[in-house]
């Protein structure tokens, strides 16, 4: 029979319905990626004017002048911005409502090559983007009306993503995201509750139960997480209790490099390619010190659909368990054996 | 600009970015609809033995057998249920994780005519929809281990409906579902906060504006929502303040199902048979009064994904302002004249 599990954190139920399987060959795209030509890219090397003038990048020559090539990573804003530079954000009302003009700051940070597939970057590579990430925090941090920054990426069409060149993107938001929102209200009734951390909880658990986890280092865990919502949605913690992502050191970022790629390459190979978005969860720039939160990446490969049920109740079907899901990425089981 | 607007009953954002414009024409679907056979469908009449044995039937007929022809509207349990039955719901425990055999009932509730549209069932076939829909409640609001029912229906194959024949489903849970779980935490905070129903102060302010308002009658309001998260999301409320959908009464059920069809038919018309769903949301069955609440339907076309912004941060871009997809609905408009 299916199980209804609920995620101790959030409190959220999830239906994992192994009688609907499907074998994880069912969920290999068949379908060819848009790709758009090298010829027409505007994030290549050499092309730096087809791109609004660069906020940061990395390179090996310390003399390197901005805009030129010669760049390893490279941030600058999004032509086509879900939120649009302002000076401030100033919120209007008509009768009960609010809302406001949609401002803040859309950044692309693209590696070099525009054929690597995102889970060929290599370490290097992903490093620099996180530590893109960690910098572009720290700089918005300074805008008085930012309240939320947001990494996150899009591979393939059904994830969102347009261009064929691997970029990953960063918003800074005049609002809290309302996943965040949501997060930091159920960490705190956790940490009232139970007097610690409930993701520094189920990372012990997870570690103790083994079952699905998918690597460690020394300091951070990918995990299948108990309550996935989707088949093989995959979590990497920090394995040290720390609200703020931009508290992790380059060591440290070196490390969630390294668990992240593993994460990817797994996915890549023995799901052959398949869309996925990734994006990291942190705590917002100003009120609280936040000490009960724990930030954290997601990736979520884009294999399944919801229908009315999920809509309706938020309850969604899973038809892989998150222990079939980490045995079959960990390569202790063959695609035949998951589901039985 | 595009604009950020608030929800404000649960408080969540949502960007309305109109310079994201499509115009309504480019929302029309160009695949064909998946069409199950007339011949190898079990919701026939005549073929009530390939279902589980009815739980409900209306009738033209009052001296009708069950389980033979001659019914209007049928209610039977799905084959393939997401909750199967059980006397019982027993929670386990794994370390800090809670479980259990995902529980209920899961029902269809089905019109007679394999070929007709939702949004061309007749009034007196949609008021036998929501009968139903109260009589099932009335019936497991008796099993003490039933927490929560929810009524969706799926049409089109991305809305998740599988079989062509028109139907509706009605679940029986034993956990609240996530959204209702939310809505009543955001809904007795702003009871708190202003001494009044949000939802209540919302139909009010959608009354005086007029702009959002799509059509009214003695009972029912059908509104394009301020924070609409989707294109062409329509929410229909009882016009007096209500958390049970089971207190409605029968002239009420026929007031729902007329607005109710009146918004299918404009969908249906105006976007060319979009894929959609409609599901109610209302208060569970028990512990606590719930004055605070008010229930409501809601109908989502099918017309948007969600790339890695709207997963990291559930903050939606609708790239339709719900100003414009009720003046479109109202017929005010046409499509050249959108998104301007």
């Amino acid at each position: 029979m299916s199980e209804l599990r609920q995620n101790p954190v959030n409190e959220h139920w999830v239906i994992i319905a192994k009688e609907r399987a499907k074998r994880p060959q069912d969920f290999i795209r068949t379908t060819e990626r848009v790709q758009n030509s090298i010829h027409e890219c505007p994030f290549e090397q050499g092309k730096e004017s087809l791109t609004p003038p660069e906020a940061l990048a990395y390179s090996p020559d310390p003399a390197r002048k901005p805009n030129t090539p010669n760049w390893t990573m490279r941030v600058f804003a999004n032509k086509f911005p879900a939120v649009a530079p302002a000076a401030e954000f100033v919120l209007e009302r008509e009768d009960m409502y609010k809302f406001g003009p949609a401002t803040g700051f859309h950044e692309i940070i693209a590696p070099a090559d525009h054929y690597k597939h995102p889970a060929l970057l290599s370490n290097e590579e992903l490093f620099l983007l996180f530590k893109a990430q960690k910098e572009r925090i720290m700089f918005y941090k300074q805008t008085p009306f930012i309240r939320y920054t947001q990494l996150f990426y899009n591979h393939g069409e059904s994830a969102g993503a347009s261009l064929a060149h691997p970029h990953a993107q960063f918003l800074a938001l005049p609002v809290v995201s309302n996943y965040v929102t949501q997060e930091l209200y159920f960490e705190q009734q956790y940490q009232k509750k139970h007097g610690t951390c409930g993701h520094c909880a189920m990372i012990a658990a997870e570690i103790k139960l083994k079952k699905r986890v998918i690597m460690q280092n020394k300091s951070f865990l990918s995990t299948a997480p108990f309550a996935s919502r989707n088949p093989f949605e995959i979590v990497i913690y920090p394995l040290w209790h720390t609200p703020r992502y931009e508290d992790a050191n380059d060591e440290q970022l070196r490390d969630l490099a390294q668990v992240l790629k593993d994460a990817l390459l797994r996915l890549h190979e023995k799901l052959k390619n398949p869309d996925f978005n990734y994006y990291t969860h942190t705590v917002p720039h100003h009120n609280g010190n936040y000490d009960y939160s724990h930030w954290h990446l997601k990736i979520l490969p884009r294999l399944s659909t919801r229908g009315g049920f999920e809509l309706a109740t938020g309850i969604v079907i899973n038809v892989v368990s998150p222990e079939d899901a980490a045995a079959f990425l960990r390569g202790e089981r063959d695609v035949e054996e998951i589901q039985k």
